[in-house]
């Protein structure tokens, strides 16, 4: 074919503007977390993650690993099918149950990721609903992005967790025409949150519908692991919640949870949850034990936080220009891409610490980061090492430092 | 909210038509495939599973299941991140080499089903060819339909497996525009074959990029489970070669081969691909061991062939109506989609023989069917059995039957 130019432009245009991603080769361990392997040049050196959305760390727990081997060992590895046709197993039936519950809602339905669930449950909300306007955060994930673009619908933009804004343009669409309000509680890149129960209110204003991506909540906050709409005591007044279980729950696939008809609905209609073979027993197993251990233990979120408050004051206290949130998220501003990058490689190559840099379109041009999640096993000798490294980092590139310690 | 009627007439339509999919729980046993229990009313029967896709029963391989347990023993359960972030483990590395060699490609890349490995890559394709015209064949799976949907691009659609009206379309487009052929190896609901190498002639003469799903075919056509192509000898002219993990390797997860720039386009381009967590690392592990299982064993394949070949023969002795075709497909006609309910339900109540009915939308309306896919594990006592059970509910629901032995 005569067609490998374009693509050979098209990655040639990455790395002009240095946005060219290099995938690190890892091995995690399990109980070791966040002890990793990295694999290059034909050897493997042992590395400390400090970006993995393994949040609490239960890819690694027992009860986790273990509902998954059993399973598989119980079972078999794939499902085998579709949902419709012979995939349908009885550990995702029961893994469905759990997240319904979760968030106190009458149905759920679990999908291969997070990404699909999104993509997949908003384009076939917004299509059911007659000439169906979309109103969607301006930071909202490019999964729900997907979902809005392949509705077909109308959509509006309102600026990020901006309530006038959004009523604005409720007021402005009308009472009676549908309108799905499309947003995140924890946004991941700042690790800011979302008023969601003011949402909520002009959502009743103005009758609107609610679709709340928690992916980056569930597992975290609430007293059960529900999420922000749990921790702020607004669950009931959401549609639609959505999440996944790959990020604090450990493993892998996504869901929706909602009122019964409207998740037939989605069960019914949308091609990327019908024409796909369903999660394996094994992981849908591993999924649950980990929603469910987190609905009573309390232990792995506030380790958590504690670690979060003394990553974000050990980086304060050296100056490091720290993006000021409240949640887990510890975000650390560059401003450049390859500067990002030459931060991140050395990292790697003179401190064996593993963090991404975040450049984008992930996040707008000229705020690219660090992005450091601290897991309950980052304990502080390994928050020291870290803080030490940025420091020498920072140091000999020259980057940014806050000016002021109290603007942290 | 006040949507809910929309999402009840939803529903509501599909039980006027005879559509709304009720799904079988099931539970799986390693090491006893195709026997599975049936959950239902609180109970548990055992049933034999006759319309599995996990069509060499590698899903139950010790090689595979073994695999999947000792990598998540070693690495745990999740990937805890995007390929970008966190998330590229060493087993999905390794995996994707595993893939480009089977298909004798630069280059593999994994995704998390095959559903999205054709959104996510005919869609990055075409977008990134300027003014791209996609031929898509017109029997196509919903995924692929999708990926030419979220593209964006022009789409004409040639008829099913018909050369001259691809090839005129190719020659009304004109050879300078770009032009992306779209099509399947085995079609998975009739099992027939599309002439790859007559579509490669066509491609080549009238300067056309080719991208075929070989999603039915993988792991069981060719001396290495390369596929239709492999067997025909034509690898090496399609440009893109698209499977799944989830089928044949018993898995779960998606995948494209092909030169290196094109994957890497797909790679950084696919919002897709980039925005979701990669698959687990033992899921990845599982998946590799089965491909290259079946890269050198044979038995699977023969097997499976032997078993299509009796119960192709105990059906067309009884005067079933089989579709005829030439794979491992067995597809059994009953033209209605009430009936065709019926007789599975019957089947399994009666005969705890699970088979699901194929109706609209995914099979055209009027060719209804039972889709019967015999594994290595159906022995001559399961056929006779299958057959039989067949016989009593044609009787007792009046099904049709062929009327000329010969014509089957
Ligand atoms: C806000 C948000 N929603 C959805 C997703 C997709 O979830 P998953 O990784 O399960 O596909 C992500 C990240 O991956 C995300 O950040
Ligand atoms: C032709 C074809 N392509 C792609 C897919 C999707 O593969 P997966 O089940 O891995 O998502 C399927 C069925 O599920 C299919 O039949």
């Amino acid at each position: 074919m005569t067609y490998d130019h374009y693509f050979r432009s098209a990655i040639d245009r990455l790395h002009t503007e240095n946005r060219y991603r290099v995938f690190c080769d890892l091995e995690r361990l399990a109980g070791r977390f966040p002890h990793a392997l990295h694999h290059a040049d034909g050897a493997a050196r042992e590395v400390v993650m400090w970006c993995s959305n393994d949040y609490l760390g239960m890819g690694q727990h027992p009860v986790v690993v273990s509902a998954l081997m059993e399973t598989a060992e119980r079972m078999g590895a794939g499902a085998g099918g579709t949902r419709n046709i012979a995939g349908n197993n009885h550990p995702l039936v029961m893994l469905e149950a759990e997240l319904a519950d979760l968030h106190g809602k009458e149905a759920g339905l679990a999908f291969t990721s997070g990404f699909v669930s999104n993509e997949a449950a908003i384009s076939t909300i917004a299509k059911l609903l007659p000439d169906c306007l979309i109103l969607s955060d301006e930071l909202n994930h490019a999964s729900m992005i997907a979902g809005t673009r392949h509705s077909g619908c109308e959509k509006v933009i309102f600026r990020h967790n901006d309530l006038d804004h959004l009523e604005e343009l409720l007021k402005a669409a009308g009472r009676d025409r549908a309108k799905l309000i499309a947003f995140e509680s924890v946004y991941s890149m700042d690790g800011d949150v979302s008023p969601i129960g003011a949402i909520c209110d002009l959502a009743e204003r103005h009758n609107a519908m609610t679709y709340l991506d928690e992916v980056h909540a569930v597992g975290m906050y609430g007293a059960r692991g529900g999420g922000i709409a749990e921790r702020d005591g607004v669950m009931s007044r959401v549609d639609v919640i959505e999440g996944t279980l790959a990020k604090a729950f450990g493993v892998i696939g996504g869901y929706v949870t909602g009122k019964r008809d409207v998740i037939d609905a989605i069960r019914s209609y949308a091609p990327g949850f019908i024409f796909t073979t369903a999660l394996p027993p094994a992981i849908a197993a591993a999924a649950q034990a980990s929603v469910r251990h987190l609905k009573t233990s309390d232990i792995e979120r506030k380790a958590q936080q504690d670690r979060v408050a003394a990553t974000k004051a050990a980086l304060v206290a050296r100056r490091l220009p720290l993006m000021a949130n409240d949640t887990h998220i510890v975000p650390l501003l560059v401003g450049d891409p390859a500067k990002a990058k030459a931060a991140t490689d050395r990292l790697l190559d003179k401190h064996r610490i593993y963090v991404q840099p975040i450049n984008y379109p992930t996040v707008p041009r000229g705020t690219e980061r660090l992005r450091i999640t601290p897991t309950p096993f980052h304990d502080d000798a390994l928050v020291d090492a870290l803080v030490d490294a940025l420091e020498e980092v920072w140091t000999a590139l020259e980057l940014p430092r806050t000016k002021d310690r109290a603007a942290a």
